[in-house]
């Protein structure tokens, strides 16, 4: 018996309105660990090339890990798993808070949603019961003040993880958010517009349960020694948030500005920096459940421009891609738009994209005056950025195109906005450079989920942290070449692990390397894994994904970076001249992998994993003909 | 009055019949030259993003230049320019023989041809008369059988230039050939399918008129001083023609081998060098008119497995794409299967890549036994080889796609097929290895007609020839990516002027520089151009071609490799691991030819170039907006 689990998933057809429970097989668990990796053979098994994401056949997944809960730091996470709108293929968003502790206290792993609800539709876990309720009243309402209701009518002590209009509303940039004001999110890959496609307005959890571990003493004891450590690696974080390094990412060239464009922009990072907004806008640090870091802000602030806000706080992310992006330099500005991102259910990378997109379309003729409605999308305009927040979140009038994402946009608008379309696969860039980490040139261009860099975060390796257990005894060269194809498969695979487990992945600025993760994982379940079996589960999970895509029709030809990341030098700062070669990179990427030139895991590989019958179809495609063409 | 032309441009209408004369206006003259730059600026004025490359709407031009059928040596040479039907953009092909100099001694500097005929039709162009004919006799005939009964029907010393039953049946692969059974061809872009939409099976020309040239004593001396050098120096080319280098080619990693797959092929390069050739099947040399090379084939046997050849001997492009990249080492068979191209009128470099398309899919179970109706499309089998022309060159079977190019076959194919289609913009890759010569890769990324190394020529001044009179005092190393976009940007125009003028760019192997094309062009014409001049023009030649495929939508997302050359390491030879860095040399490029980061020339070289009437659709597109999409 493992322990970690709690051992039931609930099963939800929301068209029949029936639910069941189902215990997940234990050579599953061992396989697919949980989180992310379960919730991907899950979604293999129940989707394919067939599937609309946003048609009732799609399968919406959210799932806890073994540590999930647990007394291991920073594991309050879930994992939503689904085929993406905005992609169309894998599709996977995580979030903090405490949904994801609470779900399994309310005893559930995970919950599988398919089917669409004739009408709007909440779900209340309650100590192990389930029960579908209308949500009538809900519909239209912003993600704030659908979780006062929600708790007012089930328990005060209850979490909740929603949509907005956004996501009712299909935009494939729309977020699931979850605990309220404090504004957490499963953002990516437009996961909240299934929510929507489903008439699914909320989740929400309330229970009690205590998780069991199969050996707590050790686990204690090693939590309670590691503390003060972690948490004084990580005390930037804690004082400044993920902002705190704003100013150095300029330095370095790591910042997006002006849509990718530029190379420099020193006064406007620091005013957007963590370090500004602890001097103004700062009204005290969020902690996920069980964190000792508290990287998450607070800020409030009334002000004659943009009201009030009283609430989560910018990530770097948000102020990066709202701000420097959009040349927006104002933070009480950006505090608001990342205030009516979260209530309107908004992805804020996917949207600062999309406005940055914007603006360049329209500095060069593609978008008219008139169809901004009177607010000129020049760049670094606040109140063009949150009017069209506004409208992205409302889908109004131009905010409807740009709700898409920019792939589509750029498809609608034709001509040459689809050089400016920064995506890969569909999936707009994060606010790290390619130029400035050759290593997130070759994630994005391969990440299963398109241009991610959580799905490696092997920039951290070339900038601040040091991963020994791998051999790592230096900081990597962020402009080098030489083993960048290795350093992404190794930190995609551990990823692939603290995704499954689920562990925030912050945790590595703690100091906390891989061998500390196997041993929470083995005194938590009671299994027995190495170092080794640990990695190779992980590449297990990265495959299984890969194997996802391919089946959607992906090749190396996918595995791509925006021609400006691949062309265009910023000209000025830390990264001015560099370009990332992404071909070179790719080359050693596929080797390590193991995959063949057209980025198709080989047959030992396959083997090796043990996905033989996940990987079947790609015999039977070699027999798949159109026979129509001759 | 400028020498060298004879100021007369044919228009024919085949729909209505009607025929007419203009002189061709002295500024265009002077701005475009003749040939492609002259042809490039009819066809930007008379086609664009409406017309359909297969439609009476589109234009077939045939183009002489100034130098054509003057004492100047190698220039008896014409290009045909027209909208694609293979690629759909700015197509160009050229081709040497007698061809281009009987025109001009007919009366005409070249033909502009409109419309579609009712019926097949030849043209037939005497002594500065035009008459259209019909052709219903030699309709489904060969080339080399028309070339027979039309100069029996029209005047025995008549030179001819036609299509055969595959651009009769629009094969997007069709070549033009002339000079009958010397083969020579326009081949590349399929041409030969736009006159086969047109009903024109042939143009025959006959002609005595003697160009005049302004300062003829100036240049017979010059061609007489040079005339030794020049053999001496491209001795190898009259001795082994451009097969003479095929082992060569194979040791630098520069020869595809298996369809770009493999690096080292050694005892097949041997078997099918030019060296072989002399040994063995040769009978004779061809030289164009008015060449003192040689560089051409003639070949004579009769095996009892592929019966009689007695013609045309295979080039190095030929070998090497129906050769080595489909594995096929048998002389006599490739001999054949050149001969063949001939016939049917096909282009051979598109031809062998789309046959190792095909033997590829084959292995891969994509194209399946019963599509090869028995005869296994297995890699260095000949016979599949000869066959497969057969069904191409007749537009049967598997056949018919391939003749679409390998592009459109791919994506009827479909699944990974994509991955190892290799062309640029529909066109595909002639025999020179990227991975060998960096600047090709570049070259192929950004030429004007999709793949083609003709327009850059530039891996020569990375392997033999040096150009000192633009500053290259060593050759160019090939694995070198410094300085490479500037060199691939003057190749570039110095290739646009070479095929405007018309002269053949093997001049170069006998050691003449730009500086003596210039005296020459300006003994010929009487023009007073300066080496800047010159190349000023050759820029604003290749520049109006870069925006005619703008205005088709072309940008920066349309200048890149196939998959397999960016990311695939040939394992062993002269390339062993060698990637071109795209990126980094688009980079260059771009900011060289002063076009911004989309590819688009910027305002101020428009100015510089005097293109600002072409250009004026840059600034109408601004405005343009798809309004369907909000």
């Amino acid at each position: 018996m493992l322990g970690g689990y709690v051992k039931r998933i609930l099963y939800v057809d929301l068209t029949s309105g029936k639910m069941s429970e189902k215990e997940p097989e234990e050579f599953l668990l061992k396989r697919f660990i949980g989180g992310s990796g379960l919730g991907a053979k899950y979604l293999f098994e129940g989707t394919g090339p067939a599937t609309d994401p946003l048609g009732p056949e799609n399968i919406l997944i959210f799932m806890t890990g073994p540590l999930t809960g647990t007394k291991v730091p920073l594991s309050s996470r879930y994992e939503v798993i689904s085929k993406s709108p905005l992609t169309g293929i894998y599709g996977e968003s995580d979030s903090g808070g405490s949904w994801g502790s609470e779900l399994k206290k309310a005893g559930f792993d995970g919950i599988m949603i398919r089917g669409r609800a004739s009408k709007p539709t909440y779900l209340w876990i309650n100590e192990g019961q389930a029960e579908l309720r209308s949500a009538d009243h809900l519909w239209g309402l912003d993600t704030y003040s659908v979780e006062d209701i929600v708790k007012n009518e089930t328990d005060k002590r209850a979490v909740v993880a929603c949509i907005g209009p956004a996501g009712e509303k299909l935009a494939r940039i729309a977020a699931i958010i979850n605990d309220g004001k404090h504004g957490r999110a499963a953002a990516r890959c437009g996961l909240g517009a299934v929510m929507g496609s489903k008439h699914l307005k909320a989740i929400v959890v309330r229970g009690t349960k205590e998780i069991e571990v199969a050996n707590s003493e050790a686990l204690e004891r090693s939590v309670k020694e590691l503390a003060p450590s972690i948490l004084d690696k990580a005390r930037n974080m804690h004082d400044y948030g993920t902002s705190g390094g704003m100013t150095a990412m300029e330095y370095l060239g790591d910042l997006p500005i002006k849509n990718w464009q530029l190379g420099s922009w020193e006064d406007g990072a620091e005013k957007i920096s963590g370090q500004t907004m602890a001097k103004t806008i700062l009204s005290g640090r969020y902690y996920c459940r069980g964190c000792i870091i508290g990287c998450g802000r607070e800020v409030k602030f009334d002000s004659a421009k943009y009201g009030k806000v009283d609430g989560a706080g910018p990530e770097y992310e948000t102020l990066a891609m709202l701000g420097s992006n959009c040349l927006v330099d104002d933070l009480e500005a950006l505090a608001k738009a990342n205030d009516l991102c979260n209530r309107y259910g908004l992805d804020t990378i996917s949207t600062g994209a999309a406005i940055a997109f914007a603006m360049e379309a329209y500095e060069r003729g593609l978008i008219t005056v008139d169809e901004t409605e009177g607010n000129p999308l020049t760049w670094g305009n606040p109140d063009a950025l949150i009017e069209l927040i506004h409208k992205i979140g409302r889908r109004e009038g131009l905010g409807w195109l740009l709700g898409e994402g920019v792939k589509r946009a750029s498809e609608k608008i034709g001509g040459l906005s689809i050089e400016f379309a920064i995506h890969v696969k569909g999936l707009e860039l994060p606010a790290h450079d390619p130029r400035a980490y050759y290593s997130q040139g070759l994630s994005y261009a391969v990440s299963n989920r398109g241009a991610c860099h959580l799905q490696s975060l092997s920039h951290i390796f070339e900038r601040n942290v040091i991963l020994k257990s791998f051999g790592y005894w230096t900081i990597q060269d962020r402009h080098g070449v030489e083993g960048k194809g290795e350093l992404v498969v190794k930190a995609q695979n551990l990823m692939c692990m603290m995704d499954s487990l689920k562990v925030c992945k912050f945790i590595l600025f703690g100091g906390v390397e891989p061998p500390q993760l196997v041993d929470w994982l083995n005194w938590v379940t009671g299994m027995d894994m190495s170092l080794e079996d640990f990695m190779r589960t992980g590449e297990r999970i990265y495959n299984l994904k890969r194997l996802y895509n391919i089946r959607e029709g992906l090749s190396r030809k996918d595995d791509v970076l925006p021609p400006r990341i691949l062309t265009h030098r910023r000209g000025k700062g830390g990264s001015a001249y560099n370009l990332p070669p992404l071909g070179e990179l790719l080359a050693q990427y596929y080797e390590c992998r193991g995959w063949d030139e057209m980025g198709i895991p080989r047959p030992e590989k396959i083997l090796e994993l043990g996905l033989e019958h996940e990987a079947s179809f790609l015999q039977e495609s070699k027999r798949r003909r159109n026979n129509s063409s001759t």
